[in-house]
């Protein structure tokens, strides 16, 4: 998650790294019009229904800056309607202005993740099975959006290669087999760390049991085989499974009784949610 | 556009940090099961139509990691469809591995951009009115996403801030009219800078044009409004339009005839174009 | 121009930088004798006649090391002569003696570039001419050397390769005419680009006109012809002249009626203004 | 000194930053024009006489944008004159033209450097009086410069606060005394370091002498004073002196017999010598 | 682990801030002696008996300076005796000179705790407890220690705070009790992580596994308290203890059965192993 | 040494390096625990008898993180005894648990050198031998053991290669000669430096001093070389001796009446001093 700790050690890099992309000497057009400092006030205005997510980063984007004030009701997590004034922000004007975009642009996205993951959540209530996200990530946006992901509703699955194993079929082509893949990741990965073995067939959810993966990852099953490795696999293992996961289907995967299901697309074909900042007016 | 000379001096640090992202101490499952370096090769498939970009991103994702050599006979731009076998990757497999993810995140994205893009620029063919894109681009991703609406067919608006000049509302307000605003923009900017103005009705289009306005922003009009504005501004100033362009509107735009007409979504809501990395095997 | 937000996001590395250069692990000297914290005072003496510009950064550098205060009543761009006390500067004497030399290195090169910008500007007065600075800046001084032209009342040519278009006879002769060159430079720079056209006689005017390149450049010209350079461009294109621009030609030129006048000796060749530190002494 | 190994680890990153600085995202101008890679060639030409200086420099700048040649017979320290032909580039002309300004913006400063300081050691040639750099360096120039000037003939002072004692009249008030002073510093500077002392008068040249000054700096003496000062010192310690150092005076003090003669001037008020880039075609 | 893959992606940053430690304008005392490129070649010799680790980053210490081959039949985890010759270093005799101590700096500590920690691992041969490394590593030389550790034989413990999930004493505290402790991090945590409780009595231990812990770290126990706490947790958790591990106690932990002891005095108190760089000579 | 000027510019990349070694995504376990602000208050224990040093890193670590208070009556070089508690933070409890173990990390290095060196010191006691540290400092390490050497009583030697001349067996040989090695480096070196010879036997002390060389430092030689050395050389040079120093030798040493004894083991082979952080509790 995204606190006062980590905004400071890690995400204020990106942010700063965004900023150099919109302004790489000065933002031209505000500083033609405001010689100087100038008090103000916008509203932060919402333009679609939704779930709102990122109040901090946004508001940290202009702090980068400058310093201004944001005041609102609302927190990570709120549904928010079209229409919606969602904050006040206050401060020198071309403060608000040269942030604005690289806020917003933030600000939509974090939300567009977190409204589209709330509704698949949404579809998985009640049953026992866990949404997961994956590494499929905007490149230098992992935080941000494993942050959104979350607000939505969903558990993470690692964040990333250092912090989890998880043998494709790749590795256990390589290591000869899935017992010696296993056997290969128990002796050299930190003790701390379970491993997860992708399985696409019934003898392999066999094999990863015998070698005592402590995570079996169904890979692109049909239900029909899910069901049955699911019952094989019993308690011996936590099931997950992944591979083109629709709304639709997430219905029958929970019926199954799959522990978790990932998907991708939360993360890498989300909509933004639209937002602006409106009223500026000198104070 | 991204060429040998940019890639150095400002892609390197992006992927860099996106690798950080995915590596932070050591990809754990690969080095498991690959102890030493392993010469192996693997196929980029392409898992649903469109048209790609973002090639030698995607290879140069795995060559900061380590030599890896890439064969193919597509380019930025080329059609592909569901099952092709877009080109081969030789190297060692750890780098493969390790590389795989985000370079798949890099390639997906802009491919998503370029074949979202394509789909509205066909819309104008035929027609005078160009596609633009816009700053709502994802943080950190504006020089990819940028180089995929080109390829796509769309032309550049500004790059950032820094390099155009475009007066919205809030500097109108804040320079005390449209002429006000635009005379110190032109005492302000560097003087090879156009001067654009973003107008809401018929009144600002005449006091943008006494004002010597090179560019007029029509934002949010009705059809009969900006076909009086254009009209107005004949060969006077060029003319754009935005806000909430869909396909459908297209068609309208350029028959009013408006130079430019200018679209987020290009680059904040696209899905991704699919793509993956198969058959891995050692050499 | 430089104000708070640039500051933040765009000098300070530069100041760090230079801070660097010269405190790479401590200043001894200072350190050998105030072994603690010690509250000083000291005055920023003027040594020279002129122009200054900087103080903002003057003091940035020293709050980059440690707290401390500046009075002054001077502003950049106000006269200065020898002798003046320019202010008067409060904190910790190691901060203020460690800074010193760094300060005093940013103030001297901006007054300097500032005092000479100006007399030539002066030149100008009551013309129709105005004058234009260059990309002959030196490296990593460009944001402090830009500013200190503009103090000095320049106007700014482009801030670099990637906000300006100028097709020089390279250009032109990699496209094979001045034609196509503009043709390729209309297709491809961002649309809120004005396309400027290097040109060296008559004839390539008539072709720039053709061409319609916005701004034309009239290089290294005679008299006579940039005298009918300018009757034939009239008001179809902005004009610019530059080549070995001296004092004593700013008068013809200005008389000929080109727009701009470009002189790179403003950021190149400038002497210093002088400034010290002195009367340092405990609170 | 610059050689391939501070190159590396020192001096590139201020290239890149320069380069940074006028590449922000691409040469618009020239991408429009070559749009592939394009082999050409073009020629340094002298545009002025004195000594060339920054010749690893100018290539280097085109190499960290990608592979170039160059072809030359001089070395940094020979003569050149208005019109030589210094050498000949070889590589993609996009590189060519992209890091042309840059590179020569290094390479006429660092010529301009030497070809200065160059006059002021012949002027004192003969003599046992040596010249001296200064702290009053360009920021972010510093190694740049202080390799100008050794190749000009003269003799490095401190490199920066870290690596020199130099105990001026702040150090001296704040410690009570040179004696207390000198002994400060004696207890805390590495054992390695020699200790200067800048004195104004001649009580105050007697005391560095019993406090043990290594150096002895006189500062802004007239010549009477400073030959007694020199008398009085004797062998008992190193003299230097400085302030306001002109070409006439330079022949008063080598005849009075200081042992050093330091300079700013040298790093802050040279004009540059002038390059150019001509003749670029393709091969 | 270190390959050549986080070489470049991690190990370069720490390697080149070393050296800028080391190197902050030039080895003045190397390039005083040679001017220019020298050809050399020099002998690494081990000075006392140990095991080697760090060849690898020995080597690349020199390979960001310069180009420099290292001929040499040992690798890492080999012993070695005092007067061994390890192998032959050539290249530039500045680059091995300006490069020697920052080299010779690595490998002797990632010697130094590869011995240490190879004398502990011995002592717990042919027992089924394993040995542990601990985050009491030396602030910026973790991924070094870490590895230097395993190739002395122990496994590794999580890498760093991100990456597993040990709920201390005050972490329970401020839950309210292990279980409340464990509940809230299994919902917290990504699925992937083990979770482990450091308890400190046998009523912790049963509250642990209660609670569903993965991992019981039994923190200062006397012998027989430990030896109960591993009856009670059979295989229901795995085991590790710390606190104050010395070579005359691992034998009795062993004995009773804990599956792993962890030892912080492997990264924070060990002694180098002394090796040097001799018999520089010219080719 | 450290303070608050370059505790910013040096030390703060340095720990921050450090934190993201630790942290790098997040605090899981603590953010599992605390999911928001919770001001807290815990106790610095010593654990072991020994000089602390470090005190302002250790404060400085947490604050890179968020606000925290540290009370102590304690300051660097004070006596310390198992048991003792040394000062109380206030703050975020998830601020004090993240940067628990950096913080620790440093504070028992550094202790651990002075406490090591203080041992070394006191046996010079009442003599004329004067205790110097060397390079073999931890990569990374420099700024943090160079400081705690000299709250322990010890004299600095050069900080690195580049603000001391010291020439070694490898530079006189590549030389041809002390005396040639000692005149390059008087021309080459700054001014200001010292220059130190290195030697093996008497004649190479006569030629040393023949040369002029500032210091001798008599490496590896038996006592009754090194006596005889030390009477040839008397007021001419200053003496310094290296090799394996023990404790038990330095008597020996400073009878002979050697002016300085450097030691690398004060750098490269001390343990901890043992602290740590307890009774956190909420305010």
């Amino acid at each position: 998650m995204i606190n006062s700790i980590n905004m400071k050690t890690k995400v204020d890099k990106y942010i700063l790294s965004a900023l150099d992309e919109d302004i790489t000497s000065e933002d031209v057009s505000t500083n033609s019009i405001l010689r100087s400092k100038t008090p103000g006030t916008a509203n932060l205005i919402c333009k679609e229904d939704g779930i709102i997510c990122g109040l901090d980063i946004f508001i940290r984007v202009f702090n980068l800056l400058g310093d201004v004030k944001f005041m609102t009701s609302y927190k990570d997590g709120d549904h928010v309607k079209n229409g919606d004034i969602i904050g006040t922000i206050t401060g020198d004007m071309r403060t608000i202005l040269s942030g604005e975009r690289t806020a917003l642009n933030y600000l939509q996205r974090m939300s567009g993740v977190t409204t589209y993951t709330s509704s698949l959540v949404k579809a998985l209530e009640g049953s026992n099975t866990e949404l997961l996200d994956t590494r499929k990530t905007t490149p230098n946006m992992r935080i941000f959006e494993k942050y959104a992901v979350r607000v939505g509703g969903c558990k993470s699955h690692r964040y990333n290669l250092s912090d989890g194993v998880l043998l494709k079929d790749n590795h256990i082509g390589a290591a000869g087999g899935i017992k010696e893949a296993v056997t290969l990741a128990r002796e050299y990965a930190p003790f701390v760390r379970m491993i997860e073995v992708e399985v696409e067939d019934l003898d392999m959810v066999n094999e990863a049991l015998e070698a005592g993966a402590d995570i079996i990852m169904l890979d692109n099953m049909d239900d029909d085989t899910m069901k049955k490795a699911v019952e094989i696999i019993g308690d011996k293992a936590l099931t997950e499974c992944s591979g083109n996961i629709t709304l639709d289907r997430l219905k029958t995967i929970s019926d199954i009784g799959v522990d978790y299901v990932s998907c991708g697309a939360l993360t890498h074909s989300y909509p933004i949610l639209d937002f602006s900042l409106k009223n500026l007016k000198p104070l």
